[in-house]
């Protein structure tokens, strides 16, 4: 559906996204420019600001419960916003709302669902018949499973193996597709195939589709609850297929609320939490002691945590 | 703390909504009218719209998951919407939100905050001064307790009663901000009153205002939540003090939405919800029988309810 | 996996079940009778309880903020309830909770996870291997596409269609399961297949499962939250694969809270809604008038509805 | 009225207390020993355990998604309740709950409800006449404004001011009551005081008492959201008189699910969040390097924070 949304309703889009109107409200010029405008992720999905309300002056200005557009001077609203991330005051962050059109494989939106602090819209496979666009892995993210951690991917697939995984889901997804249509009643054109049948209900016609195939929704969040997904799904322990999805919103909280983000960046996506006991080996190692796994207290997956956050560059 | 935003501030509010920025979202011309205007409630309190996103379009847009104005006839519109409310399929219209700066009573302020659905930026009593501005009844809502319900008014106090009451919360609400300023160490003026004292910390000194005293907010939230906060709020059981404010905030949504207003209003504000034993009563009528509370398997309260729902006009 | 937890662990399970405590909290003896029993429902799935806390009592005691066990008089208190579930105050039945253990078809946990309100613990496809279990509809539940509901189904599939939709929808789901396996490199005892393989990462290769595939959960709702549940998804125009899960619960509901389930019976579930000018064609017809969709001034689906409900008995 | 119910109504509350159910369920023996008992906080509020769902093995079990109790040895939980705290794999532990019976002065319940994610049955003011019992801090609490903080206390009022203190705020709050009792037309022992008059009602008397006047309410919230909660509001930072409820609720917590909070204590209480450049600065010390505010790229507020969390013990 979303190809025809986008291809043969693009006068339409266009239409759209040529209108503009005069308003009071706080706008941001660098959101402005890229509205209505799909950002590839994977190989058909998409994501697509639909609308957005506040900035950063709106974070400030909800700080003060002032009604102005906060201190006229960039540092002060920086610095107040700095405090804000540093002190966990969360509330003025949810006074800025962002829409997005995202389309997205159904085992992502599975993940994704469960922050359960944004509003959603769906395409509805009850109403509708799903598009044939099913995803498949680039080559070089058909990952092996990971031997340590049984929630990660090992060595990318080479060879062999890697075509063999590639043609069957390539097959099967290709195959499922066919014959939904099929259960449906419809030939490869959508046309109806034997007048003679009816057709199985589209409700259950879907439960033949794999969770490789697209969906679309809207997604509607505030900045607050945006920042705590993006904490999660922006982290290198997140799958790669959401990962992705993740990075492309970064990109657009960077050009919406810069100075919120740049506070996100330094005191929460690139800081890290130490422990009681992982602080106190901390202080000990500043002191000049010699501190081991051994006599820090921590397990050895905690000090491997712990070693890994002091050596980052 | 608000009059001194109002007033003193008014240079730079004027400042604040001549700006007018070109925008590509949706934006609604009635509302962009009314931006940033205190919208006067009670004595001292107001509502104020301080940003909005998405209009009835928005809910039709996000009901068809497209991202166009949705159709171009308003009357398919209209049915579209009505449908959704008729049917609670809410989510639709939780993709508008609107963010209100509201000024009102403590114990308002108390009932109002129940709902939990909101996002809510208070001005803190423990880091500032609060104003002298407190609310006192105009004399024809000084009602006397309901003696059929526990929970409501009964007729209009008068004469020496009316006075005497009134008298009383006057003389206490300016007797404890004076003290309220003694206890900061301040004067009637705001001016340190002692140099060898050291004030009372102010998030103990707010003890002693009663909670007829004005507090003021930042509130944001979904046209979903609010349909539900003001079918609650805006009904004629809820306490006059915050109806008052529902019905300013009904006003703002008939400009901002007014599709949704129109469902709203003709599907759950005017309409009404019938028990199983209700419609059995009804059915029956309809059918010409004689039907009695005694007949009718409905209590003597829910008999009455029934009676009034389908005498009303 | 739930058939190995409910089968190779049937001792453990047995145990669990076995064990008793003292407790002075509120104690539902006909939940207790049930509990860690899974409840059948389509051919693989379950309901089974967990966990609860709170009773009709615990409502009642809430409405009251009082801390005994409400009056003894039973007739109270299921007045009480009545009221509250009649006039809408519902934060008494957020006071009780239950946690269900479910296990249900992937395309129904879609559906159900968009009610946001509950806490969900689900069996991770990143983490574990997916049992081999799938959904396929008995031969009376192969339902057409309705051809006035865009959403619902129409008459039930017969002879050759409904063979071959089924012999479809049982291929490729046995045939996912084995290219499934495939692709993790193991055989279909489960056993590695080729040891000069890697085997594709777990979160990939689910991607290969159609949403016919069955999960399971943990699920804690609170009392008015399942029955906002109940009244979309045990209501006729729910989905048959998701009604019946909530008709599994509509009984557990039974066994928990009668009173409130009494209420919910009366007041919600077999009540209805009339919109104002439903309202106003109710008042006719009483005055014996011949009101007809022409004069209603209601649309012809919206008649529709009004006179369904009028008519049923 | 909390007096008249722990007080008149004692005979019931052994009653309650003495009544003890067999259960399948979850079943926490330390929890039970205080189970209806109201634990004193201030001078006369309290916390009294109401219900409670869960205990460490159902995070345990639901962090599994398996049936049983969790493994049989201890560490293993501890273990894996340390490493979900640890990773911010929040969802296993809403699924426990607690339910509490809460008495505080209304400027505490202002700052509780803004945590928006529990339950909350409130004492009516509307419906029922308030007790004459409003908080008088004592005198080691009576805190003069901090000169540093804006929002926070500095030293002890001490001598005449602390006199002058205390008397206006018992002064006021007792002729507050007697003043409301007079709107009510009450008496002082709560007859009618005058037949001629009518009393205003309860809804509009109530705006008369101050803040310090004590309210109570049910209130229940899941571990997770309790831990959110108090790790803000048992923390320094957090008014005092609503970190005594926190420090209550911390030892309810402890005797619940004792690794939870063991978790809790070591990965979240009493750890500390670095920055990047706080963390950038502590590498920099490790290695040997003299790092002062100036070469640290923190500023010196930051820089503040950073040297206490390395030299607290």
């Amino acid at each position: 559906m979303s190809d025809i949304i986008l291809d043969s309703k693009a006068d339409q889009l266009a239409d759209v996204r040529a209108q503009r109107f005069s308003t009071g409200r706080a706008t941001v010029e660098a959101l402005e420019e890229i509205l209505y405008e799909p950002i590839k992720v994977l190989d058909h999905g998409f994501v697509r600001i639909v609308d957005y309300m506040g900035d950063d002056g709106a974070v400030v200005q909800a700080a003060r419960v002032s009604y102005g557009k906060g201190t006229k001077k960039v540092n002060q609203d920086q610095g107040l916003i700095n405090y804000l991330m540093r002190h966990r005051h969360t509330t003025p962050f949810e006074m800025c709302d962002i829409k997005l059109h995202i389309k997205l494989p159904i085992f992502v939106a599975r993940q994704w669902i469960r922050h359960r602090t944004a509003s959603v819209n769906e395409y509805s496979a009850r109403y509708s018949i799903l598009d044939k666009e099913f995803y498949i892995p680039e080559p070089q993210h058909l990952a092996a499973q990971s031997e340590v951690n049984n929630q990660g991917r090992g060595n990318v697939l080479v060879g062999a193996e890697a075509e063999h995984v590639l043609t069957l889901l390539k097959q099967d997804s290709v195959q499922a597709y066919s014959h939904y249509q099929d259960m449906l009643n419809l030939d490869e054109n959508g046309q109806i195939l034997d007048e003679n049948r009816s057709g199985l209900a589209r409700e259950l016609a879907r439960m033949e589709l794999p969770v490789n195939y697209y969906t679309q929704w809207y997604w509607k969040i505030n900045l607050h609850n945006l920042m705590h997904f993006l904490s999660l799904r922006a982290d290198s322990h997140a799958q790669y297929e959401i990962r992705v999805y993740a990075e492309a919103m970064l990109d657009i909280m960077r050009r919406w609320v810069p100075l919120t983000y740049h506070a996100f960046t330094e005191y929460r996506q690139q800081g890290a939490h130490l422990s009681k006991t992982g602080l106190q080996a901390v202080r000990r190692m500043i002191k000049g002691e010699i501190v081991t796994q051994e006599n820090s207290g921590l397990t050895s997956r905690e000090w491997g945590e712990l070693i890994k956050i002091l050596e980052t560059e």
